[in-house]
């Protein structure tokens, strides 16, 4: 039945894609200053993880110093050593529960320049000459929006300079400035950002993104054992699987690495086997239906019942949300015979009870009959650029999760995917049935 | 007999003042842009310990909060978290004993970055408006000297704005970056000399040294009970008192007070009583014969036995001496019948071992008969502009000491100071007989 509701709502199941919200480094504007292209420079990236403890930079250096010797120039990006970041903001939160935004990335963006500092002190002292780089000193300039800040310029010189001098160069991840030079940070995954924009600005043959797991899956091996490893993938496909709960990449460094078509190599610190590369679309990929199957539990559903069905109603629900910086994800809304409308959509889960005290404050002004919550959703994905030439494949989602038992709450799809809110209990079970139906038969 | 020694050789006593081993922030130049001069702005500086944890940081704050509140413009310049240094330093030393002094200054940095950001966040917490600035964002430029720079200039336009707009501006002490923006710290005691040369460059009315102790004393308390804090000390005093084992502030920072008549008052966080003015010297300071009594067991002796007196011999020791950064502090050759001559210096106890290592190479060179160490001494000084005027100071000194039995090893003088080298067993003896005989009769 709600099945059905959803399907009725279909013509008017909205997205609203995060980069309306906040348009993806859309301003970008290149300041190339020597504009060489390294016929054989590699950015690496490593997390936090990656570099959590003083033996594992050694081990990290000692990777960085093999790339060099096998014939690359090598930059390389890194994060705060695990565990760091949230200790500096358990420290402004002993003073202020909710620290200012400026002076909180004053105090978080020590965690990667210790890191920068230790990993080139790691290379020098195994022979590799080294320098690191903070991001005022190679201008990563970015707007001023404090703790989410935007890539916009990068001045490429020193490190050039420091290359030609056979210097591996090590930059500090998730920090610029901004136009004054407040120090600016990237917000969660920035690092990220930092090297594929690195490597765009420095026409990298590739971004080596170093992590704990050894590439993106088909779906999440702890749910679905048959998961198994891409070889590779689209950009548009890893978008999706990022905005869909695969946490591999953060999707503002993907939407970055397809603009500039940098070639993304997603790999394990912990071995030397291949991972998935990021890559532009081509015709093999059109041949698979399904990509990646992908589960995110980490929305809330709220639920505006019986609200008067009359023009500007969306306006006054989400301007009040999208004003208090809530990302929105699906909105849904069934016409109905009676004049109201149900509407419901999903936020961030641990945004919920702020978006909740919103709505409840404009519910008079809505004549809204009431409120639903239901924190116990998981939304489920199917993604892959097959989907652009070949019909069919909602219906066999639909029939799979039919088979299943697995009733659909909501339903929302783009060019290369479909995903379907369903209850959080059943989500391992559907993302086992939907990989057996798509990926792994 | 090792008196007579001494004062036969007094002629050739010779002191390398440290500012012959680095030139003490000559070169400064100003670049004032907006060239106010603040009536009621207070430059204040707090220490390691004072900002040790997060109460502290709160205590700091409300303390910078009321100076602001009395009618004072306030700029603020923070250490390190006490320990913080060190944990970071043992984390580079973890990689490379001898760290490269680049990247120990990026990593070393990071200590005062994130007080800068607590405090600030502190003050704001309790409404005062804050703003927290480093090295690089206020542009205290100094040379290339990794881990001992000197100040060049300061930029003091973004300060001047902030402090228009009525907040409190925070400013990272110890750091500063060099022309081409590489991260520089300015060493021991470095905090000190920032908020010095800020005082100097903003033309502010006073420098506020908040510290553990309440003042600078006639002498250590710990050693003389009957020391007595002072009301006010030249800065040649106070220049001479640091130089001779009175730690409450780094000698940069006095020379820098001194070459821009910064009125600079040293006093307790912990406590609102009035300290210890730094001020040009006055007619009533050479009424007072000696000032204080200062001790410093942190030296070493070194003499190089029956040497030929011949030309060229001080330049064949000292210079490979000084090649390695080793500061000699005294000096002194007696001259002898035979033509042969005892060659004795002081250095640093820290670094004995390496003199002694360039030392013992040159010893052929030299035709030395033998090399004598000894770390057992003591250098005790007494004081005061008061020399200047008086004679027989040197008398009443040497009087005392030998009326306490203590054997003088070496004397060395300046226009008002003689310190004595002694064995260290003696010297609280020798500090309390000084001080009774010049202060506390």
């Amino acid at each position: 039945m709600l099945l059905r509701f959803a399907l009725h709502g279909w013509h008017r199941c909205v997205r609203i894609p995060q980069s309306k919200c906040r348009p993806a480094d859309q301003n970008l504007k290149s300041k190339i200053v020597h504009g060489v292209r390294f016929l054989a420079l590699l950015v690496q990236k490593y997390g936090g993880t990656s570099v959590g403890s003083i033996d594992k930079i050694k081990n990290v250096a000692a990777k960085v110093a093999a790339a060099k010797r096998a014939g690359n120039d090598v930059v390389v990006v890194v994060s705060a050593m695990s565990g760091e970041t949230n200790r500096l903001i358990a420290l402004a939160q002993e003073i202020s529960p909710l620290p200012d935004e400026r002076e909180k990335d004053v105090l978080i963006s020590t965690g990667e320049q210790v890191t920068v500092a230790l990993l080139s002190l790691a290379l020098k002292e195994i022979g590799q000459p080294a320098r690191s780089y903070l991001g005022h000193q190679v201008r990563i300039e970015t707007d001023n929006a404090y703790g989410k800040a935007r890539i916009l310029s990068i001045d490429s010189t020193k490190i050039v300079e420091a290359i030609k001098a056979g210097e591996v160069v090590v930059v500090a991840g998730f920090q610029g400035v901004d136009e004054n030079d407040n120090i600016t940070t990237l917000g969660r995954g920035g690092s990220d950002t930092s090297a594929v924009a690195l490597a765009a600005f420095l026409n990298a043959k590739a971004c080596e993104i170093y992590t704990d797991v050894e590439g993106v899956f088909t779906t999440d091996p702890r749910i679905c054992p048959q998961a198994k490893k891409l070889g590779k993938i689209s950009y548009d496909e890893m978008i999706e699987l990022a905005s869909t709960g695969a946490k591999v990449l953060e999707i503002r460094s993907v939407e970055f690495a397809k603009k500039y078509s940098v070639p993304v190599h997603v790999r394990s610190t912990f071995s030397d086997v291949e991972g998935t590369w990021l890559v532009e679309e081509d015709d093999s990929m059109s041949d698979v239906l399904v990509s990646g199957v992908a589960c995110d539990k980490n929305e809330a559903k709220i639920t505006l019942v019986r609200v008067p069905d009359e023009p500007g109603l969306a306006a006054r629900i989400f301007g009040p949300i999208a004003d208090a910086h809530i990302v929105v994800d699906m909105i849904i809304q069934n016409a109905s015979e009676d004049g109201t409308t149900d509407m419901t959509f999903t936020v961030p889960k641990a945004d919920h009870q702020k978006a909740l005290a919103i709505v409840e404050k404009s519910l008079p002004e809505v004549h809204a009959k009431g409120i639903r919550v239901d924190t116990e959703i998981a939304k489920v994905s199917v993604v892959g650029v097959g989907m652009r030439t070949h019909a069919g494949v909602a219906a066999i989602m639909f029939q799979t999760l039919a088979r299943e038992k697995v009733n659909i709450q909501m339903i929302s799809t783009s060019e290369i995917k479909i995903s379907v809110v369903i209850d959080a209990k059943q989500s391992d079970q559907a993302v086992r049935a939907l990989h057996q139906a798509f990926i792994a038969n």
